[in-house]
């Protein structure tokens, strides 16, 4: 069966985010105030497998192992059956 | 009022995305067979409104003039009160 999987990578607590600082820098320069900026970046894709869960912990091997930095980054793994 | 925007951002159909060809070509190489592999972009902040309607209007325009390049990205807005 498909399965599209969604990965939410965001950086840990902490961390500077120099992209979203100078968004909002330049958001500010625009006269729009706005605070608590972050970015997060998405990666979807469609896989194959055999059950729900057996997908969830290959996506979760693919994000230790390539999509995120686990010193750096949160993850969320979204899993739902593809039609 | 305080509002929480999410910014969704992703390519338009039919651009090439060279990020999810190489994440999807690195993953292939550790042994793992996914497809249709999408990259998008998420920008969160928190922005001062009187309403609902013109804090997405706000954004919009935020979208139009800075976060955005309407030539090849499609953008989705999400406003949500902060509690």
């Amino acid at each position: 069966m498909k399965y599209d999987a969604e990965v939410k990578i965001s950086l840990k607590k902490g961390m500077l985010n120099p992209e979203a600082a100078t968004i909002q820098r330049a958001l500010a320069l625009l006269k729009y105030q706005v605070e608590n900026t972050e970015t997060l970046q998405i990666i979807k894709f469609s896989i194959e497998g055999d059950s729900e869960d057996i997908v969830r912990q290959k996506v979760d091997e693919m994000c230790q192992k390539l999509l995120c930095n686990p010193v750096i980054h949160n993850y969320e793994i979204g899993i739902t059956p593809e039609d």
